[in-house]
């Protein structure tokens, strides 16, 4: 099955880029990537607007493959998260790179993949609302659209059903599991028959291929292989009742933190051909300095596949700023703020400065910091005399890869000369 | 002096309504406000994709006047910050209601504003970088374009100076005072005169027409009250000095939570006709149920023309989403996350309840409360034996409206009955 549609015109055409869009040079209207790329900008050179976001190149290949080998030498699938992005540029290297489809979120996140010709969507969430499941029967019309779905509850089934079988739609759904205090998901045997119940009584609308959870709502590793061995003993025993229209059943887990125990765990169930599992890391394609970067050294440490790798994720996403103002000794105030980088898990790191003129950018200091982000505006602690200027560049590494994508609609690619080649945009 | 202008071509036919926006219903096209506004839609009969965000155009009137009353009160001039909203359409309604002209935080959003022909702007930040400063210059071209940023170094004179002079073109600058501890600004009179010599130097390109402070980075009133006065002597010296070249000059201060304060001070000051007041709040238009609100309550007590007025500010915006999950007695899962609705000064809250089918919303409980937000999904605390089922929708009240905007590109806006009368875009 073809993942990227061939002859998608709105892909291939690529939507045209504003021209009032934040964190670009000057364009005289809205263009096309290629036209940007045509104008021969340079970050250094300062023909960006900062406060910008970049990508650099040659790190998002460094990734792509990285997490694809990681996948492969599991033999599981990989289905990326295409929230943290909602960059259907990026989707499409993903799949280029061997993603088997990309996970999505919402409705609309699925029709935004669709549009831009991603043939096969786990959306890892439940689909309500008459609007939200209109988008989705609109999509499923396209024969070959392939979409998955989460059911939880009874309650959700008998909506869904509903809907989809006044349209003559059949839709795919995932099982969801959950834990107490969790998220979404049954929580116990009982939940399970209500919805196995409700999915029989709709059997001509709705039908259930695999079982899906999400195990990033746990903190400690023995609860997650503990989560991971009552999925594979629930697939194991739907699998008996023959209860997956599909062959084989899916059975998909891992956001970004922990994919290494989930393809270990289900690896470990040998299922061989009778369940497709696939993994949905989404983050790995920027990686951060944060949370995921902690994650990473675990990983590194104790996975031995992935220890056998030179090395693992790296950042590939910079916020770049002006200095314009140093009014304190140790103060230099920053153009980034709370508009422009993820600040719910750690705030944007300092970790380029280059002074323009400049063709190198050196490393910050390892002493400066970032204390504090305003809407528009970033506090660096320096120490008194460091050479920070007004108007000099720094360019910060960032934690929470999702909540920095959505605050950008456009998103230069830089290569390692920091020219821009490629610019990507986002669906947020 | 027109604020508006009246031909501009592109505010006047209006961009393009991406059909691939979050929060819409079905399109099937890019389309125009007024092509969406025809197709009847309304919130209650599920026509919109949730999770959406939705401003009350009673409410946002409501605002409008109550804000410009209170101004004009105080006989100074409202300069809303754009920068809350940045929707020109929002933008057009302040200033048709009185304003004086915009507020904006960068060289971006000036760009914006000017592009859907806001006729002045003051730009309440230092302006700094190579590209910033040719997307102003280009806009100074246009005659018609009154505009102001802040300097507050010599060294961020000088590099102004060194631009704006070989392009022959003459940039507005307001001095920006500051506190020890603070964000932008002169600390001290050292600074104060190292910047005045700065300015002397380059008198060709830059001119000083006032003075600027943001007393949002203080606290507590005492401070912020001699600050203003601070504010007022430094006015007066230059004004003694006769370091102006606009007359009146400009004296501008006040975010959102302190404006009576900074209005009350500013106006005992009486500098009469030497001075023109520019006071800038924002996130009046929609206010929020957060620290805005605690600082109404505390303006309506204290404040003698603001308790002359019956109502407050009212809260006029917010986020629809579904219930999509009730896996424990005690709680239910909402289709609105992190990428939908600000939680960085508290979060969301709970406030009507409709089931499909009913026209008319309920309060929601009070015992309700939203415990946690994930990136694409709200945890709701309800208790046992409530009410509520997948498929209901919620609408919350959010804190922070700047940073619940910046989330959204499209949004409704809602009359009495839930209908959709207008859709504003956002450009971050």
């Amino acid at each position: 099955m073809r993942i990227i549609r061939e002859n998608n015109t709105q892909m291939q055409a690529g939507r045209q880029i504003g021209c009032l869009n934040k964190g670009l040079g000057s364009i005289p209207g809205d263009s096309s990537a290629e036209q940007i790329v045509q104008l021969g900008w340079n970050l250094l050179r300062e023909d960006l607007s900062l406060p910008t976001a970049v990508l650099y190149r040659d790190r998002l290949e460094h990734n792509l493959g990285w997490m694809q080998r990681f996948m492969d030498a599991y033999r599981v699938r990989l289905a990326p998260h295409g929230k943290t992005t909602m960059a259907p540029r990026l989707f499409q290297m993903q799949l280029e790179s061997g993603a088997w489809g990309i996970t999505l979120a919402s409705a609309h996140q699925t029709m935004v993949a669709h549009a831009h010709g991603v043939h096969r969507v786990l959306m890892a969430n439940e689909l309500v609302g008459r609007q939200n499941m209109q988008m989705i029967a609109n999509l499923l019309r396209d024969p070959e659209f392939e979409f998955y779905c989460l059911v939880d509850s009874a309650a959700g089934v008998e909506l869904l059903g509903r809907f989809f079988s006044v349209l003559g739609l059949r839709l795919n759904v995932l099982l969801e599991l959950g834990v107490i205090g969790g998220r979404c998901g049954v929580r116990d045997d009982v939940q399970l028959e209500q919805v196995l119940s409700a999915l029989a009584k709709w059997n001509n609308a709705i039908q259930l291929c695999g079982v899906e959870l999400y195990e990033g709502v746990l903190k400690e590793e023995k609860d997650i292989r503990a989560f991971m061995q009552r999925a594979c003993d629930v697939t194991r025993t739907l699998l008996e009742r023959n209860a997956f229209a599909r062959k084989p059943a899916l059975l998909s887990g891992a956001g970004s933190a922990w994919y290494d125990v989930v393809a270990e765990e289900f690896a470990a169930a040998e299922f061989g051909d009778a369940v497709e599992i696939v993994l949905r890391p989404g983050c790995y394609l920027t990686h951060d300095v944060g949370n995921y970067e902690t994650q990473q050294r675990r990983i590194l440490a104790s996975n031995p596949i992935a220890r056998e790798t030179r090395s693992g994720l790296v950042p590939a996403l910079h916020i770049w700023a002006y200095v314009q103002s140093v009014p304190e000794d140790e103060l230099a105030v920053v153009t980034m703020g709370r508009r422009d980088a993820a600040f719910d898990s750690g705030l944007p790191t300092p970790a380029l400065h280059v002074r323009p003129g400049s063709s190198e950018p050196k490393p910050c200091l390892a002493h400066w910091e970032t204390t504090k982000l305003m809407d528009q505006h970033a506090y660096l602690k320096i120490a008194a005399g460091d050479n920070v200027r007004v108007g000099d560049m720094i360019g910060f590494n960032i934690s929470h890869p999702c909540l920095t994508f959505d605050k950008w609609r456009t998103i230069p690619i830089l290569d390692e000369a920091y020219n821009v080649v490629d610019v990507v945009q986002t669906y947020f």
